[in-house]
């Protein structure tokens, strides 16, 4: 049955002394939620007391029994996000959440409703023959973040709207119907998790304290996190970054393939590895990359490649940069002759991502950059090329030694990336050629310097984000490689087998989804592009 | 630095005892594997040993030192696919493999060349001022399935060319080297496991006994098993299908989101989980499904998303229907009154995705059902919509009793598939309001009888390929059905208190992409449609 629905769900709450946050803050949620429900039970209360009202029926909290598919009304609803002065006069009906709710004395009241990042303001306003106080009462005692439905007059206002995204409109409330009720506190308040650092700390000079949400609480509450504004934005992007990598390589013959994340084999892939037993008791781990499989289909014929999916590293990094998740965009494909092709590939394709993010995505980098202000990204229009070893010469002679045969540190990176930005004025490019003994044992060493390799790294603002190189296609090659790395050769040998049925010359490269996102916003953190991120100390939400 | 590429690969080898057939397979292969070795030298060595040939240079083994990206030469290169009766007389570069080489007599060769899954026939003709019997003889010693390069004249055979795709064309050989060997005798070869049954039988009937790969062998060498017309067809319709899905819910305002395949938790997951121990000793599993994270993020007010990517099931289940690692195509979405909103969305989307599959991926269908006939999937413009109740009278009047609260078997479900096609002419429809008893926890039951739920399967060719549902979205009744269904609420609290701040009415489905793939072209096996399967008995290659 169910192909989706597994009858027990997978548990999700971290175990005893798995996430001492969590669990701190689990308490601290608890005590709220009691004080919550008792505060909620005395309003409802206070609300079922009050008087009967001939408009009773405008108003109130939808039965469970109306939320269960009762009829198909044919009622025509209208997005807030659409709600335009063209609408002025016309009845609509609206579903959103509560994001605000002012009283202006008991007659009065002011609730700003949000779909979808768009808000609108609804006006309730007691008339004598549609609208009661106990309606305005009602109002007022519905909680933030509450789902509500609003039957309403499109009108304009004498002044726009500053606080709310439809400026030049409000609705006058008809009817007002409460679908589902948010506890009366909660653990975070959306207005706070959107507000930029800017913002705390002009307040704080005016002697001004406003709540700072810390990232470990956003990430314990991460449902509500999301729905701010830059978060909204936020994850548009990256389902954009991801349809514009898919729908570039598509447009190029590459074919989107799925290679399998459950690995047989025991403790020899070292220890960045997530291990686990399968069925019959077989030893196995998750994948770290599809990069044996992706090369294994250019063997079977697909002669382009490309795969979306999540890549696990057991990895103990606390870095603002390493998640234990991460989303792999995987790239692998015949070469002809050389492995610029590859890089010609990478080119076209962050050149066309760049373009198309600034050109259709204009409102949610506008939403990212009003909490975490940035400058839009320097890139080329034709994608500079340096080689590992103009880099090295660079950071010499900005009087940074480099090991020329060692792999460069993130802080050398970045102090290149500074050089390059200055130098050529792109935050975006790549350097090749590096050094063979920091590749891995698959790459194809350059044709006059086995020192060197046919492989690549590509960054963003100074931080790598894409890897890459032509890799080995000759078996017995491949082989002698492994073992020098250190490396049984008998643990990959399904691998190695596949390049004995002829291969052709060919190359590839990864991308890490969330770095493309964090580093086109210039965000400071990986686990604010990471929807529900993966780290040495985080497994929940 | 490399986010694509761990130094240490993850192992692939099957350990002792993991997989029989691999085992013995593995053995045979190393036993054919030194017979070619000693083959393949003697060959080369045959070769080598020849007279001195002044047009040695136009022929001959690639040193692998010319592979390693040493220049970029600027030379065009052609593609197999392409080569048209319009380039008569234009020298053209290919590079492909080797399919096939038959000689005749010592002064000419044919070579079958195929690329991306397209086939030329080369020809070469020893000439006084171009081909020695030397370079004939060279290539007659390339093994099937090598990589090759060839320059020649595009010329137009007196009749068409039946063996090749591109039959109007033939191409004279005046250059040929061989990228990459392939091992003299191939573990399958590529015409056997292209072979339909029919053929095989129709040469039965005539007392000739062809090869008839079965689907283990396949498996174990699936570099080159997916190397078939069939294959190729169907991984790329595979990557249709999900191009499909993906840019239908895009234009409707989806956002494609991921959310994390490693879980918190421990054993109450139910059997059918894989467990591991995620970092600081936690215990975890990996995702059944995207369910309850899917649902967070509607929470988080996406409105409307999707997800594709793997879900895990360690189940025991030997059908030809059921994987442990498949890739699902997951929707979730707002519904504002009724689940048959989600119901519209499956219906618009499959009757998009199979009028699209049959417009543009005409070439594929064919080499599929080229190897494996069928007809063409029969569905509706406007998708059938039957009541569970509906098909349980059905199937009674057929004389089938099916317990109206229970579920419905394997074989009850192809039998209402056969009476639903005989009486409404569809191998396409849904099948809503199921028991509430055989659904998960979080299925919204019935708003006028609880023993019914607002959920739906789908079926194509009497199989079931999607399962959706409205969502409990009231978290005292979640908790409340939970509890009911044996579940720890605590496990799943972080799920569940999602719900406590403001939760719209939701429902969604989810689909697994193998099983389309396999039922619109009637394959009898998912694990034709799954790149590298992975089943209770396999974990490799």
């Amino acid at each position: 049955m169910a192909s989706e629905e597994p009858q027990n769900p997978s548990p999700m709450e971290p175990q005893e002394g798995s996430n001492k946050i969590s669990k701190k803050e689990a308490a601290k949620l608890e005590r709220q939620r009691r004080r919550q429900e008792a505060a909620a039970v005395a309003a409802i209360s206070a609300v079922s007391v009050e008087e009967s009202d001939p408009f009773s029926g405008n108003y109130g909290d939808v039965a469970l029994n109306d939320l269960q598919s009762k009829a198909v009304s044919g009622r025509k609803w209208t997005e807030v996000g659409s709600i335009t002065p063209e609408l002025k006069g016309q009845v609509i009906l609206i579903r959103g959440r509560v994001q605000t709710i002012r009283p202006v004395g008991k007659k009065i009241a002011f609730v700003v409703v949000r779909e979808r990042g768009f808000t609108v303001q609804c006006v309730l306003t007691v008339k004598v023959d549609l609208v009661s106080s106990q309606m305005v009462k009602y109002a007022t005692s519905l909680s933030k973040e509450s789902i509500v439905d609003i039957e309403g007059v499109v009108s304009i206002p004498e002044k726009p709207i500053t606080g709310s995204t439809q400026q030049q409109v409000e609705v006058q409330i008809s009817k007002l119907y409460c679908v589902n009720r948010a506890v009366p506190t909660l653990p975070i308040n959306i207005e706070d998790a959107a507000r930029s650092e800017v913002e705390i700390e002009q307040a704080l000079e005016k002697g001004e304290q406003l709540v700072r949400v810390n990232q470990d609480t956003r990430l314990n509450f991460r449902i509500l996190d999301i729905r701010t504004p830059a978060n909204q934005g936020i994850f548009r992007i990256q389902c954009q970054v991801e349809n514009i990598f898919r729908q570039f390589l598509l447009s190029e013959g590459f074919v989107g393939i799925h290679t399998p994340k459950l690995i047989a084999g025991s403790s020899e892939g070292g220890s960045a590895v997530f291990r686990l037993v399968y069925k019959g008791g077989v030893p196995a781990c998750l994948a770290q990359s599809p990069q044996l499989h992706k090369q294994m289909a250019i063997c079977g014929d697909f002669s382009r490649v490309f795969e979306i999916g999540p890549v696990f590293r057991a990895e103990d990094s606390f870095t603002h940069r390493h998640l234990c998740e991460f989303t792999g965009l995987d790239v692998e494909m015949e070469i002809k002759e050389h492995y610029s092709e590859v890089m010609d590939i990478v080119d076209r394709l962050f050149v066309a991502m760049f373009d198309s993010l600034n050109e259709n995505c204009k409102k949610e980098l506008e939403a990212i950059g009003k909490q975490y202000p940035f400058e839009p990204l320097k890139y080329l229009r034709k994608t500079l090329r340096l080689t590992f070893a103009e880099g090295i010469q660079m950071l010499k002679e900005a009087g940074v030694e480099v090991d020329p045969l060692g792999d460069l540190n993130t802080e050398s990176e970045r102090k290149l990336g500074q050089l390059v930005a200055e130098k050529y004025g792109t935050e975006f490019y790549i350097l090749h050629k590096y050094p063979q003994a920091v590749r891995p044992f698959y790459t194809m060493p350059c044709h006059d310097n086995p020192s060197y390799s046919n492989s690549f790294d590509v960054f963003i603002r100074g931080e790598e984000i894409i890897s890459g190189a032509q890799r080995i296609h000759v078996p017995e090659f491949l082989e002698k490689r492994a073992g020098e790395c250190g490396i049984d050769v008998k643990t990959i040998s399904a691998y190695i087998d596949s390049f004995r049925y002829g291969a052709p010359p060919h190359g590839g490269f990864g991308v890490g989804l969330e770095r493309v996102v964090m580093l086109f916003c210039a965000l400071n953190n990986i686990r604010k592009t990471s929807l529900f991120p993966r780290d040495p100390q985080r497994i929940a939400p």
